[in-house]
């Protein structure tokens, strides 16, 4: 729910295609029908299909090994923050939603920190789409963001599974600052924490190739040592998508996630009043930006006007705090 | 002489291995003996090997189509620029110099703009470095800057060749402002010129990887569409590294550098006092960081003390203006 959703419903007819060209995957797939027919639904949150309500931490319809790695990352997140952090207090209609014929179903997640913490909130997310081809999209999604008492980075990561062999990643250390004005911001939170050489682990995998999401400006939000992957095992043995999130994927995205902890949620750094503005101004544009560019376009045809704005009016209010 | 010139000398024994941890090529390489010998020389120019002065259009031993694209940006840039350009009055052992054992040589070629031009200077050079495994390192490069009278951005496009199988790119129109807070900016240089579509062209080669510099701020100051990949034909026919510098690095660098002229060069824009100041400030952060990763450290190495410092003294100029 952060970098991806984009032009969701855009082609009538989806095509599978994970090419450099499209910017995430949202702008490849269509609704089952080529003409949507979906309606908002105001139901109470119950599953689409067995009428049991989806809770965020069920990450229903992903991979064992891509489940354990959100339901890590989450609870990493709120047990060390635990102190600093709101309840999650969002209406049971956005910590579950979907669409009346059940193709569509996501979940959201929104704490807050208290006004003493650095931390401004977490936000996680699950998505699950049915695919007029047979298959499904689903996205998990976990960031957390800092406020501007700090110009530490903020955390983001993001799987995108389209098919049993493709996965696109996106982890990254948000910089909240323009690097080339603040090389010892880039030596601080970049360089000496070696964030880079987690990116490298992955590179080296023969299944990885770079991924370019078609929206420039999410390319220039991301820092030097963002890693935007796809992972495509078409060919290979069966299992072995499970075997790279488990093995390669999951101890990069929990050591990257350490590294936020202790050095950006935890660590001490002096802001003074202009460099606060400067951070606001900076956030507040990226988040709107993100918003109109993730699921300003594809939520609608996705959901139907009516979630649509409940969901998307609950990320804008967290966003804009 | 752009952004790969660091380390060149740092490993006492090289490896010829371009790994996306290693920086730059200039980090792979050693002097050609274990324990460099280098002097400095300060005779009359001229070749180590035939006592012909080498010149700068003469892009000595890369490949012809290497060369051919070379001279057609180094004369499309001033054939269109000519009236806006001084003549080059860089002494002759700056245009062309060498260490005095012969094993490295390079030239150097700067232009500035006259006062009435938005063109702030261009800057070409080649180098050449004999490899103590039999091979031996060309790098080519052109920049073009323009002052702050205009937001443009710079163009810059560097060809690095260590083996006739091995050919790193670097083609980009480098930002002058902070992509995230200028999203207006990020439209209309890169997404309106669609200038990703030449990432896109390379990009699908097969041949063709990402290339990641090791210096985090390199990748900091180049744009969202920048051009950096490394070539590698081992296992293909002879002459398709040449083959893909005609056929398809050619046209591209082409196309981007008359993007960079129609739209930067010689377009017009407005800029008011306090984004001239800021505009000076990130183009001199960039440029002194540039020197210093560049060639700061490998050029003493290479060419020792006294070459080093008149070179380097030479391009502190240029960037100070």
């Amino acid at each position: 729910m952060a970098v991806v959703f984009r032009h969701f419903l855009k082609s009538p007819l989806p095509s599978l295609s994970f090419s450099s060209s499209s910017l995430c995957l949202l702008s490849s797939f269509s609704s089952p029908s080529p003409r949507p027919q979906i309606f908002a639904s105001s139901l109470p949150a119950s599953s689409p299909m067995d009428n049991t309500p989806r809770k965020f931490m069920d990450f229903p319809f992903v991979t064992a090994p891509h489940r354990n790695l959100m339901i890590d990352l989450v609870s990493t997140v709120e047990n060390r923050l635990q102190s600093q952090l709101k309840p999650c207090t969002l209406p049971p209609d956005v910590q579950y939603y979907y669409n009346q014929s059940g193709t569509s179903q996501g979940s959201l997640h929104i704490r807050s920190g208290h006004s003493s913490s650095q931390v401004d909130f977490i936000l996680g997310s699950w998505l699950h789409c049915e695919l007029p081809t047979g298959g499904a999209l689903n996205i998990t999604s976990l960031s957390a963001y800092v406020n501007a008492s700090t110009d530490a980075p903020h955390f983001l990561i993001e799987l995108i599974q389209s098919s049993p062999t493709s996965l696109i990643l996106i982890l990254d250390l948000t910089p909240r600052k323009d690097l080339v004005l603040y090389p010892e911001y880039l030596q601080t939170f970049y360089e000496n924490t070696r964030l880079d050489s987690l990116r490298q682990t992955l590179e080296k995998l023969p299944e990885v190739r770079p991924y370019y999401s078609s929206a420039l400006y999410i390319r220039c939000i991301t820092s030097p040592t963002s890693i935007m992957i796809r992972v495509n095992t078409d060919g290979a043995e069966p299992g072995r998508m499970e075997e790279i999130v488990k093995h390669h994927v999951d101890p990069v995205a929990k050591e990257a996630l350490g590294i936020w902890l202790d050095q950006c949620a935890c660590g001490q750094r002096n802001v003074d009043e202009a460099e606060k503005a400067y951070l606001e101004k900076r956030d507040g544009l990226i988040k709107s930006k993100t918003i109109e560019i993730d699921i300003g376009s594809s939520f609608p045809r996705l959901f139907g006007p009516d979630i649509a704005n409940r969901i998307i009016g609950v990320m804008r209010e967290a966003y804009e705090g």
